[in-house]
């Protein structure tokens, strides 16, 4: 039953194919065959023991006849210059691969790298405020400067400018879509997608070609969630797509940020409703690393073991903050003033020497080196 | 060491005067003496069993030696049509009753009557912003409409439109001055004043011509949320006077709320930072409402056992929406249709039941008439 295989891709995106299996049947199946080549080659009671599977979804693996489409798929990526990066990938993001319902495959324009892990999403709504954009466009800054990787869905009004202010403050940014990645929606974004390409990447989890239907964007938000260490909602109105993203964000177990605006004000009233269910209120970056700096150095990557001295990969920045640290606990501006260097460059060597488990943060920015015991 | 009490309230009075004797030993005094009169009358010994009462506050009271200027206290605040309310008082308000400090003794121009128990606090900043106004406005005649009495310290800026738009709505309003209660603090609220004390009270706890001094504000701030159900925020800077009544109102286990504004204005601020402690994010009066109906029938009162029928004294229009809810629990909206009556005089109703026990409202504002079990 199973086929020759033309390319290491191809069972990936024959696993995209298969009726009925989604993406939680899929992290069920990736749990039990280490290679979805052997998923294809299994026999139907191997499959029944996967446990949970639909009888349509094991019929669907046995008797898979789809290889040609898959194949041209293959090349069609190939061709628009798209990269696929299966689950198994290493390229594949870590904290991605932690939901639910992790996509088998992700269509990549652009490239992702290791420090987009330290991801923040920025959505809000369609039709910004001048006052919502002002206020997307100061925390897309600020989170940049500090070297977070800025995620958000390449809409009009929030999403666009968070993406615009990453990148004008020299930071990287994801763009997840709700339609093939091979062009850019809405077109008006043309620009904005070519550049976003260039300095970090438009995602997909759809097939090229795939129009942008509403009914895949809720799917998509849980993308947007999933990349990153929480979601800041700028402007939603009661029923924007802004909540379903910070809904799925808490299902997640992704921290949650909405910024107010005045009462009154329609769009803003989605951001305050999120605010009373318990998202935090935001007014600065601050506000975002005070909930997002602990995350940092364990829930994204585990406990840490607690080293002494720096790897000797570190920079010269790093080693004279840590050094600093080793003396005394400090408030970050004591960090700052101490060590002579920008404010921007401490934030991020903290931040990823909190990361690395080298640093632990107290409430109030305090700083202290952690000693190992 | 006593001495012949030419008026009952004289002696009131007269703790007000002892050094050292605050309004925690006042409390104590209290639970030890039903009338203060045996405590200028009980001997050394009987003192130091109080627990707690400095050496200097049982001199105090075994020598007190003021009686003449307590007296002519009296006669002047007779003279300024001022009404004095002790502790012992069945007009010292039942809420005001419970916190840790009530003060002995109330200086009242104008009245206070048993609903305004039924109290929720709206205060702010002095230089209120138009939009600042606009909400304190909606809100204080939103609550006035249903019944609530608006509480607030006739300060400038978002207290005064308090008052004001809870009179115009027919409601009424207490002011709790930090000053002296026999003029109008600021005197641009002359007029203010002289309506407050026709449509509630001006209130205060400290003896007359006492000028506005400001230490005395933040001990008037524990009068402006002891009195009342919760306190809402309108807009605040960082340094408000108005925190600190929404402090105090958490340490008296009241309810707290904050009114949001654009992130940047620094007069909302204050209130953001109320938000992110924990303080309910205020909209609209609903979103008040939601937070203090439960505590009308269970906080306020004790638990209240549930009546199946309603006393002689209900009126024809409660009788009305206790029959329907007997029948069926409704949402707010289908009890105002069904009953045929205006909506702010349902919701009057509604909270009158509820705050008698006879009917419960469950999340989402559906009604529903208490069983007895």
């Amino acid at each position: 039953m199973s086929r020759p295989m033309h390319n290491e891709l191809a069972p990936w995106l024959a696993l995209c194919r298969v009726k009925g299996l989604g993406c939680v049947s899929f992290k069920k199946l990736a749990a039990c065959f280490s290679d979805p080549t052997k998923a294809f080659a299994a026999s139907r009671t191997e499959l029944e023991q996967v446990g949970d599977l639909r009888a349509e979804t094991i019929e669907g693996l046995i008797h898979f006849a789809e290889w040609t489409e898959v194949d041209n798929e293959v090349s069609r990526a190939r061709a628009a210059g798209i990269t696929l990066i299966p689950f198994s990938d290493e390229r594949y993001p870590a904290r991605l691969r932690t939901i639910a319902d992790p996509p088998p495959l992700l269509y990549v324009k652009g490239e992702m790298v290791e420090r987009d892990d330290k991801a923040v999403a920025i959505v809000g709504s369609r039709s910004a405020s001048d006052y919502g954009r002002r206020v997307a466009r100061d925390l897309a800054r600020g989170l940049a400067s500090m070297g977070f990787t800025v995620v958000s869905g390449m809409a009009r009004g929030i999403d666009g400018m968070a993406h615009e202010a990453a990148m004008n403050s020299g930071g990287r940014t994801l763009a997840v879509l709700g339609s093939g990645v091979e062009r850019a929606y809405p077109a008006e974004h043309e620009q904005l997608y070519q550049r976003i390409s260039e300095n970090g990447a438009v995602i997909s989890e759809l097939p090229i070609g795939t129009r942008p239907m509403a009914f895949n964007f809720p799917a998509r938000n849980r993308l947007i969630s999933g990349l990153s260490l929480g979601v800041v909602v700028v402007e939603a109105t009661e029923k924007s797509g802004s909540l379903i993203t910070a809904s799925l964000a808490v299902d997640q177990g992704r921290e949650v940020f909405a910024v107010p605006g005045e009462v009154g004000a329609s769009r803003s009233r989605g951001s305050h409703r999120l605010i009373r269910q318990g998202a935090k209120l935001v007014e600065n970056v601050d506000d975002i690393l005070e909930e997002i700096a602990p995350q940092l150095s364990t829930r994204g990557h585990g406990v840490i073991s607690a080293p002494l001295s720096l790897p000797p990969s570190a920079s010269a920045d790093a080693r004279k903050i840590f050094a600093l640290l080793q003396e005394n606990s400090l408030h970050v501006d004591e960090v700052i003033e101490r060590s002579g260097l920008a404010a921007s460059r401490v934030w991020e060597i903290l931040l990823d020497l909190e990361l690395q488990g080298y640093v632990r943060q107290s409430p109030g920015k305090k700083y202290a080196a952690e000693r190992s015991n």
